[in-house]
């Protein structure tokens, strides 16, 4: 017994969160299989195909890199823990990455967000000039010969030349026989040269850092259109997957904290090639970039150490915009294009929410506005254009599909929708995206699930399993009650997708954290659920999200479903917006002022309602009166 | 004898450019010794000191690195091409460059020059702040709790903090306990934080890079004061003596461009590091650096490339003054603080000339000023308030003792001044640096000599030995015509120092190519000799020469004696202007516009007027009526 325990170990496998236990000696790519966590494939594990990359930390846990795998990755990849899952054999505990280019599913992510129309004024211009070639008589420098032709025909005055670019400057503009073209940022700097026209080619990348995800969009700023769109898992969650376990593995060490901010490099990398790539358009052709991504995705972007975010009173470093070098953060657009870091508002309300707020244009609206962008992280703001409140709620990431039992991102082959039918012996309808069999359930399933259960009393108002329901779909192993919502013979794997007691529960505590924000927010600007006008749900998972069941557990605050909208991406479209309006990015700047701050843990009030919040929908059921007739609609009045 | 032919091989020490010829299998340090290029050693050559260090730039010429070697020198220096001098065995031709520490003499070279009283107004300033701790209520960010005491307290505004300061911001803060200093530069950016008050920590350092020195000046900005001085030979100089050299040597390789901009940044480092040991201070603590040089050196120093200067329109590629953080270019100072580079004039008329006449003062004169910076370049500038013109004569290192066969740099050993009594058997009376035995002659010495053979008719007016001469000392084998200058029995080396007919033409191609460049500024501005109120001469030659001695070769337009200033390193001297006071940087932006340039070799009679400067003092006697008188004196009227 005790050896065979030694010879039992835990692998974790990220994004999901899926861990899974499994014998010394097994392959990476069969374990995954197992249990279902796709990994891509073309040879099957023959160590052929070279497709089924996965990221390893621990080298320690692993065997030594095979010969197989020399020839598919390159040193630089061996190098920061790229091997292959069919080559690796597990030694030790260990957890392993799987990105997203290792995914048989295609990912269903949200990129864009609402746009609103702005006029297109990027901070960018490219100027073409035919110079006059110097002579004896005319032997002004390079650098005059450039200012005098930008100041005479385009009335640009006192620039200064980028120290980056002078290097090859008199080169460039020879062997360019004196026709080329500047790009001038902010009618201040010089920032490229380039031989002959190229005026028509001025592109832009906005992204948006997401603790799970990195999006962004490639943007053509002659016109504002955006051209190619990009995301990949944020590479960082190989050492944490929510902030806190970032911060945590940076807080020491300032090469950790280095792993990180490279890693946030390498995945806005990815994003900007499968942007150019799908836009068809050269990177080096970006000359700015708009960034935007919480507190702690900010400072660890900017190389900032992070851990006074995570230690009471919560103070971020840096808060106002900077500007830096695209070579100063090593992104391959052009090196000297000019990288726009949006600021941000306090320790754990960031860049994203200023977007957030730019985007949708709540902060110019008389009406008012619950914004919520639902992620690891949940940031919220109440308010209008004359008073902005935020907070920040650590809602975990359970709507992502991590530490669910069957949980799984929005990819191939997840159930994205759920209608349970008690009147036909509780069968289960689903939706899958691919329409293939389901490899296991997304938040938005999981948020359908728990109101389904709830509305038909299969769980109770805390939340727990009611054994008395007469349903083969309830399994009783050892008192783990789990619901059976696939059964074996529909699943893709084989096996029963299910979902357990545990599963409810990290749905309880994410729904809970968030109507607390929204609670105290109201609270402290004396509103009430029928003064709010719009309910807004930005973020991947809010646009998936079915609103009457969100309704159903009480995740907001309840308001009529005409009342909720989806406005997706909005971070990611707000930062857009600064790349390609001069004036919106001087808002998003006063905003990042305007819009104050709520630590919600100071609140007197926030455990007893926390604790309130954690019933389903909520214990005080005068706060849900939507819910409750829709309970009583299906004859489970709401106890309290 | 054809075997013994291959077996000889031509060593070429820099920096003097000595060229000897020796036997393959022989070491660097005997074939030093023999020569008389000093080398130091304290263990005569046994590899155990380490201290006869040189630079080998071919290591494919010499015997491999040996064990001694690699106790001495570090794996990096082993990479540069050090080698210990007496474990380094020739194999063939070969260029070797002996560096300043390696040198048995202190070297005489004028690092200051005259300065100027100017208000002292730094760019940068430093600002002690004790910052109140944060708490729940004061939620402000690192960031804006900086700023907004530097606004209460100080009155700053809207300044930006540097991207390179932002990543260990908060742990410096909080480890000072929220009591800190930060530097701000120009009221603008702040570049620097430090723990606690480091408020009288504030440094400034000025850089004058030359074509054979660099020589640079630490300076305390609390009150203007220079506090330690540092100067090195520009390790550049292996890859070329004069600027058209390593002009070529750059020409068609980015690497070797690198190259030479790495040595000039090891150069300054360099000076910094004796600068700052002078002073007793710390380099960290240097937050701006102003840097002059010629417009070859200027375009190394920034990485450009430099070929378009040497050919024909002449067309320098960057001209106004640039600033640069000192990261960018690996100056060990703080790694934050700002390099200004002067501005140029032209091709040929650097930022080291705007120096000159910004620290001389004559652009607010109404003198007319003739400033002459005598080096293997030298600038020239006529004219006072109304108007300044400036040129550039390619005069050699010959006024350096290179390619003088016992010409050496103005260090102990070298003869400086000589005076030849005719009626005493032509004996010579000399001075050497350091009162020790000769061991060559330097470049005031050659002006001293050439006077003297003219004046006594030794040479006559074309610079040929006269062997009519009566006198042991003149020396004729196989044609080549010497002048025994010290005898065996007076010198260091034990061989006769002479002077060869070679040599003196060296200092008559050096002489015209200035006077050339007198004249012609003067034709352009109508003037004569006698409306010229002021000889400036600048430089380290310039300071040590014999007015007398160069009226008498005809060095510069002849003005009385009484005319003639020696102002010493001026190029340094207004780069610490700059450096100290806001309204000298001003100042030096206006002067390189308001510099007019002419191009010499555009000047029609250019050919005919540098001939007739090769004669000594001139071929056309009226120019110099004193030197003629001077002539006469000695009973030598000069032959037109």
């Amino acid at each position: 017994m005790n050896q065979k325990k030694e010879r039992s170990i835990t692998v974790i496998f990220e994004p999901e969160g899926r861990k899974v236990r499994t014998v010394i000696g097994a392959s990476v790519f069969n374990v995954a299989g197992n249990v279902g966590v796709d990994i891509r494939s073309e040879c099957g594990g023959k160590g052929i195909c070279g497709k089924c990359r996965v990221i390893i930390q621990d080298m320690k846990a692993v065997n030594k890199v095979t010969g197989a795998e020399m020839n598919h990755l390159s040193p630089s990849e061996i190098d920061s823990g790229y091997r292959l899952a069919c080559r690796t054999v597990l030694k030790e505990n260990i957890t392993i990455m799987i990105p997203q280019e290792s995914r048989i599913g295609e990912r269903k992510i949200q990129v864009t967000g609402l746009e609103r129309l702005v006029p297109v004024s990027p901070f960018v211009a490219k100027f073409y000039l035919a110079l006059a070639k110097p002579t004896l008589d005319d032997a002004r420098s390079d650098q005059e010969r450039i200012l005098d032709f930008l100041k005479d025909k385009y009335g640009l005055k006192q620039l200064e030349i980028k120290s980056g670019i002078v290097k090859n400057m008199p080169t460039i503009i020879r062997q360019a026989d004196w026709a080329i073209t500047v790009t001038v940022w902010n009618s201040q700097k010089i920032i490229a040269i380039e031989q002959s026209d190229t005026s028509k080619k001025i592109l832009g990348l906005a992204i948006d850092i997401g603790t799970s995800k990195i999006v962004g969009c490639v943007v053509d700023l002659k016109n504002g259109t955006t051209i190619g769109v990009g995301s990949i898992e944020n590479p960082q969650i190989i050492h944490g997957e929510d902030i806190i376990s970032r911060i945590t593995f940076a807080r020491n060490s300032e090469e950790k904290l280095e792993t990180l901010q490279t890693l946030a490099f390498k995945g806005i990398n990815d994003v900007i090639n499968e942007a150019c790539a799908q836009a068809d358009v050269d990177s080096q052709n970006i000359y700015e970039a708009t960034i935007v991504g919480n507190t702690a995705m900010h400072h660890l972007f900017l190389g900032v150490q992070p851990k006074f975010l995570a230690l009471s009173p919560f103070i971020p470093s840096i808060s106002k915009s900077i500007d830096l070098s695209a070579s100063e953060v090593n992104l391959k657009i052009h090196p000297m294009a000019n990288v726009h870091v949006l600021p941000i508002i306090a320790g754990f309300v960031g860049a994203d929410a200023v977007a957030n707020v730019l985007s949708t244009g709540i902060y110019e609206s008389n009406k008012v506005f619950l914004l919520l962008d639902i992620g690891t992280n949940t940031e919220i703001v109440l308010g209008n254009s004359e008073d902005l409140v935020s907070c920040s709620c650590a809602s975990g990431p359970a709507f992502e599909g991590v530490h669910i039992k069957h949980g799984m991102k929005a990819v191939t082959g997840a159930i994205e929708r759920v209608h349970i039918h008690p009147d036909l012996d509780y069968n289960v309808e689903f939706e899958t995206i691919g329409n293939v069999k389901p490899h296991g359930l997304c938040g938005s399933a999981m948020v359908d699930v728990v109101a389904e259960l709830a509305k038909h009393g299969i769980i109770n108002q805390r939340g727990r399993y009611d054994l008395k329901v007469n349903t083969p779909r309830l399994k009783n192993v050892d008192n783990n009650v789990e619901f059976i919502l696939v059964w074996k013979n529909e699943s893709a794997t084989g096996k029963e997708i299910t979902v357990t007691q545990k599963d409810i529960n990290e749905i309880q505590l994410a729904k809970a954290a968030i109507y607390t924000g929204c609670w105290i927010l109201m609270k402290e600007k004396h509103l009430k659920s029928e003064d709010i006008d719009q309910v807004l749900l930005a973020g991947a998972f809010g646009s998936y999200i079915n609103p009457e069941s969100a309704r159903m557990i009480g995740l907001v605050p309840e308001v009529p479903t005409e009342k909720i909208n989806f406005v997706g991406n909005t971070a990611l479209s707000g930062a857009k917006m600064t790349l390609i309006s001069q004036e919106a990015r001087n808002i998003a700047e006063k905003l990042s002022n305007k819009i104050r701050y709520l630590e919600l843990t100071r609140d007197p009030d926030f455990n007893s309602e926390f604790a309130k919040a954690m019933f389903i929908p909520h214990k005080d059921s005068n706060r849900f009166p939507l819910a409750r007739k829709d309970f009583r609609r299906f004859g489970k009045d709401v106890q309290i």
